[in-house]
């Protein structure tokens, strides 16, 4: 496995490849690598002939009250998982080669997609995924990319960048990986403390909650998240930062749920410790 | 030549050539061809092995109060006039391909570059420019695309954008071309009324009076600013928007001149027609 600091030699790599007919796979990260990334990068071997990963722990993607200093971080053990992986490069440029001095462009999409849910309690988050997700296509130039269906917004607002600016990627969502216990996989699992664990499984236990509600019947968002709200606060050090029914495709709230409905979660662990999960309820 | 009306088809002839080794030069329009476009297109044949011209009005760079709908259009002598300057394909898409419904992704650069000159008065007119040249790059895939140096400032924020975007575009700057008048040619001329004519010509003037006098020693760009406006005012019918003095790469304002210094004018005739013009003082 090749690991490539320079987006320069990234590109010249990506012709390279190009030139001879081979597709590449791309899977952007911030590394600090769980089964989650695994499955992502797998997926994206069966998909082109080469998988180029991308580690980047993106500045501009994190608020200033946000947790950018203490992301977990662990180069040499995510080199043994990706090479591990069937990975030929690994992508980890610095953050002074990615934004030299002087950069000062910005890609953003509209509210519609970037208001709500995530986008509302980190502004400006969304525009630092999809500037940076842009650069890195152009940098890799892969056929198709491969996402986790966790970060479920984010998945909106990139399909939606790579079509306004006819990036020609093909996006690929890759469905949520799971503990043994029910708890979405995540690099910022690694904050929680030993007896904040249970309190993590709030968010997968309300998602069961909310399916199981539904199926005897219940349609309004409504009652349904003020049933969720009080579950999930049953448990210790929970703070709800939203319980939201979207339409899957718009991302826009309903009153009602149908099959296209996603409920999506994010809930603060213990004052300190973010996380989110989502799934279709019916 | 060829007509390509739909991007896919559009990107499927650059992949071609791609494959193929050649290389393509872009010159991005808005169509109503004069001298100055033919000047990039033969300038983009001597960079590349094919020339691709694309034509079209972009509406999200003209504000509301602009003159889209108004704006000079005359596709079948524009189609004659590039396939006369060996252009290999004219690309010319409908508004409805290139922002279909739901599109809502932005491309703009910072303030720094955006803030001042044009941008101040043309509210959003940047980030209209930048976003539509990073999808024609994004269509055409060319390896070098041709701007003329009137548009001082626009070529400016797409050197920034493509930089930062890694867009992997070689950008070339070409001359101002001009009528033997001095009069710097733009699509807009053709809105003067013939009386306007002689006003328009006190953009070009005001430039070569603003090199005599620096030549003379002055460097103080307020004196020089005072001169230059009482002078364009002195031609009827004429009302300045800026005169600025500005670093050639930074566009940042200047207090004195040096041999990096533009002298930037827009000028607008008869409360309707908005020209510019520049070039460097010494």
């Amino acid at each position: 496995m090749q690991i490539i600091r320079h987006p320069a030699e990234m590109t010249a790599w990506a012709k390279e490849q190009a030139k001879a007919g081979h597709r590449i796979g791309l899977v952007p990260t911030m590394g600090f690598f769980h089964e989650g990334h695994l499955s992502l990068m797998r997926r994206a071997g069966q998909l082109a002939d080469f998988v180029a990963v991308s580690l980047f722990v993106n500045p501009t993607q994190f608020g200033p009250q946000e947790d950018l200093a203490a992301y977990p971080r662990n180069f040499e053990r995510d080199c043994a998982m990706v090479e591990a992986a069937g990975v030929s490069v690994l992508f980890a440029p610095i953050a002074a080669e990615m934004y030299p001095a002087g950069f000062s462009t910005t890609v953003a999409v509209g509210a519609e997609l970037t208001g709500q849910l995530c986008g509302a309690s980190r502004p400006g988050h969304f525009a630092g995924v999809a500037t940076v997700v842009c650069k890195l296509f152009n940098i890799v130039q892969p056929d198709v990319a491969v996402f986790g269906q966790k970060d479920f917004q984010q998945l909106a607002v990139i399909r939606r960048m790579t079509a306004d600016l006819n990036l020609g990627v093909e996006i690929v969502a890759h469905p949520i990986v799971r503990e043994a216990d029910g708890l979405a996989m995540s690099s910022r699992n690694t904050y929680l403390l030993p007896q904040q664990r249970e309190s993590a499984l709030s968010l997968s236990r309300a998602l069961a909650l909310a399916r199981t509600i539904a199926a005897e019947g219940e349609r309004s968002t409504e009652r349904l998240t003020t049933v969720l709200r009080d579950f999930i606060h049953s448990f210790p050090e929970t703070e709800v930062d939203y319980i939201s029914f979207v339409h899957q495709d718009t991302l826009q709230q309903v009153a009602e749920i149908d099959e296209k409905t996603v409920i999506a979660l994010a809930v603060k662990i213990g004052g300190r410790v973010r996380l989110i999960d989502n799934g279709l309820v019916l």
